[in-house]
């Protein structure tokens, strides 16, 4: 049917649902009238960065005019940032798996709640590429976790659930060959690294607090990149695997910064 | 001698070290001139709450009128927010472990090079309370993981580092004495689980995207009521285990929200 599927009987039985972190619910919102049109997804760390893909978006959608304001849709709340452009939505995501995993819950929810249908969501983010040119756009085939591992495992209680990161092929391949119509843009498809930790997790030597040995780190990184690891960040296995939970078609492509 | 330590042999030996999260920098910045005297940073999820606390503090210590505006010192970055009320600092941190950890990092490494010394850090933060008054507040002795063990699991590269997440005893007891000075301030010390999840791994049935027992819900909650814990957040074993490896003086009080 297209829809999002949640597997939670609960859901549909309570009187309202409140997505406390967007500052949007069910008896406050129509969410139908709302998002029932959203047909595509942006998700990424910084707000600013999405309020401008926002503004990019409706300029390049023939809605505004360059530089034209978006109103923040969750500026109820200062835990997340929205916009939207036609039908895309733009909403941040802030940094690492806990905060994308709340944003993520509480917009699968909204796209149930307004019934949306064959939403596609692609986060744009940042990362550190590995063995790559500086400034490539990576797309993720599959989120991998620090033993580079196609898995996310969720503490749900006191139990681990393992969740597949495995990303859509197709939406892969569709948007490798949307990157070959722009020159000088160099593309790859690879596997994303996903860690819990910024400096000690991706063996920043320079910016930890603890001291670790260089050539470990080297000979980490070695095997990151044989195992098909071309980037590194902090929230694709959790997207990943919330995406899959869900029946969302996922996509997560990554901006290698300098 | 009362300085924060950083066992990190590299950070000495760097040009320069760029605090990028904080839009900081020991090249751009002074930061002895800037930070020096600086003995109390208070941390909190939220960056609109942080400003209203810097706001409070400026006027509780006499250095401001009621609502007069402080300025944001990482401005520059919309990752953080920090604003400074006379030797208080008071810091946003976002949700969830990864991301209190890189502004952990900079900020400890940021008190590093201004030299600061006998720095209290605090998190005031907000939580969900276990078998308790709603509307309290509860400091943390020591924080727990979802298996009610007073540890934090840090992934360095591929291999697992354990760290205590035992708190300052002494600054519990005095934070405990200070509450009693107030009326009607509910306040007590006990455990502080921390999750990785707010959703699933916190047991939120509605608010879920899968489905789960509401019976085994309630036996982990009495089971971690009965191992001690009092509330449930998100950062705080993260928070115990950094303040612990730097040697600064570490407390965590929560309010229980409704």
């Amino acid at each position: 049917s297209g829809l999002v599927l949640v597997k939670n009987p609960h859901l549909d039985l309570m009187e309202e649902d409140v997505l406390y972190h967007l500052d949007l619910g069910t008896k406050t919102h129509d969410l139908p009238a709302m998002f029932g049109d959203i047909k595509f997804v942006c998700v990424g760390g910084s707000p600013n960065r999405m309020r401008a893909f926002a503004q990019f978006m409706q300029q390049e959608l023939g809605l505004a005019d360059a530089g034209e304001d978006v109103a923040d849709i969750c500026a109820g709340s200062d835990r997340y940032a929205m916009y939207r452009a036609g039908p895309v939505l733009s909403i941040s995501h802030g940094m690492g798996i806990p905060s994308i995993s709340i944003m993520l819950h509480e917009l699968i929810k909204l796209l149930h709640h307004a019934k949306c249908r064959d939403v596609t969501i692609i986060r744009i983010g940042t990362s550190g590429g590995l063995g790559i040119e500086a400034g490539s756009v990576v797309i993720t085939d599959t989120a991998v976790d620090s033993s580079f591992q196609p898995r996310f495992e969720q503490v749900v209680l006191d139990d681990v659930v393992v969740r597949s990161t495995q990303l859509d092929k197709d939406l892969a391949e569709e948007l490798l060959a949307c990157s070959r119509d722009i020159p000088d843009f160099p593309t790859l498809i690879g596997h994303t690294m996903c860690t819990y930790d910024f400096y000690e997790g991706q063996g920043r030597l320079d910016g930890a607090l603890c001291s670790f040995s260089s050539e470990k780190k080297l000979e980490y990184l070695r095997r990151a990149y044989d195992a098909g690891v071309r980037n590194i960040e902090m929230e694709s296995t959790a997207f990943a695997a919330l995406c899959g939970l869900c029946g969302l078609k996922g996509e997560s492509c990554c901006f290698h910064l300098l």
